[in-house]
């Protein structure tokens, strides 16, 4: 099997999306690699992974509303606050949403839906430097 | 290691979930693999794959009437409203459950529990064309 | 391709989490891969596996406690109650995590985050015998 390990350091702005597609198309496309999987991790617990529409940001802004109103920062229902009110609902988001992704390589590039983009989701109010790290696997074609 | 790349395309009736263990299974039969891992990838954002308790039908029911209530269609948090009060709540259903899931694989077929089922999740009210990317991967065994 | 596959047997004491990690930890090292990855398999739809934060248990209380609330035992909107006002709720939960996760290994050990523990969430009241499956893969180095 080829087979390619490499990372990603991403400095997120704070709470909000910073599209991956092109980092890790980049990657992909240095592995070798013509068929298989690409799995993308995430080392944090309050920032994560999604795959979400690309062509209309309105979307993302959508989603960002809806986690705000469902996980609201310094909720009675949290006691974990010594971090700071939006930090234990950057832990439930990054649980409802995901830390890995295993995405599908062919022809050496990510096989994505035409709407689907990959969005490191910093959950945090302030910037964090977020480390991710890179596998990408291969059939043997 | 031995690998397998297929393709399945499924006809929703609009929003629900229709079982896909059986189609994935064969797969997996045909594959050669006796044991790894078949990695199961949906290609849109309105549209995710669960597994799911499988003898029950109202277990699914109640799922859909759990996400309808959490995220309800046309709600005033969303403002990407031009594809229909249906599309912004079918990305944040797909964003909660998953675009793709990874399901061992021994003796040639899924191993799967008991009562586990796997599901592709039509999030939209109508009908869709809705394309998975299945990569079936084998340990040297 | 290295690859090993391993069962992991895990009786919980009902609702609540069970840290995982040094028991894949040394499946992993066992597995005699040095990079690759490390698939993690609940065969179940009533428990699940999440990556929390692993240095204040109050995380993960709190995580119940939003939980509870999010999908509240015996909700009107469930109908199937057969087992229990707990067992609807522990579906939707494990849907809204994940039934398995896929970790990065580098030197023959888990590559996580400092404050990334993997941990079983077990979703029933009750206590049940859950079962997990790994399957550890290398890339060629």
């Amino acid at each position: 099997m080829r087979g390619h390990r490499d990372r990603i350091v991403i400095d997120t702005q704070g709470r909000g999306t910073t599209d991956l597609t092109q980092q890790v198309q980049s990657v992909v496309g240095h592995s070798g690699v013509a068929t298989g999987l690409c799995h993308v991790f995430c080392l944090h617990t309050s920032a994560s992974l999604i795959l979400c529409e690309n062509a209309d940001p309105s979307v993302r802004e959508d989603l960002e509303r809806f986690l705000a109103d469902a996980v609201p920062d310094g909720s009675p229902l949290f006691k974990h606050m010594s971090e700071g009110p939006d930090d234990m609902p950057a832990h439930v988001r990054s649980i409802l949403t995901s830390s890995s992704v295993t995405l599908p390589v062919e022809h050496g590039r990510l096989l994505l839906g035409t709407w689907q983009g990959l969005y490191l989701y910093e959950h945090r109010v302030g910037s964090h430097r977020r480390r991710l790290i890179l596998t990408v696997t291969g059939l043997d074609d």
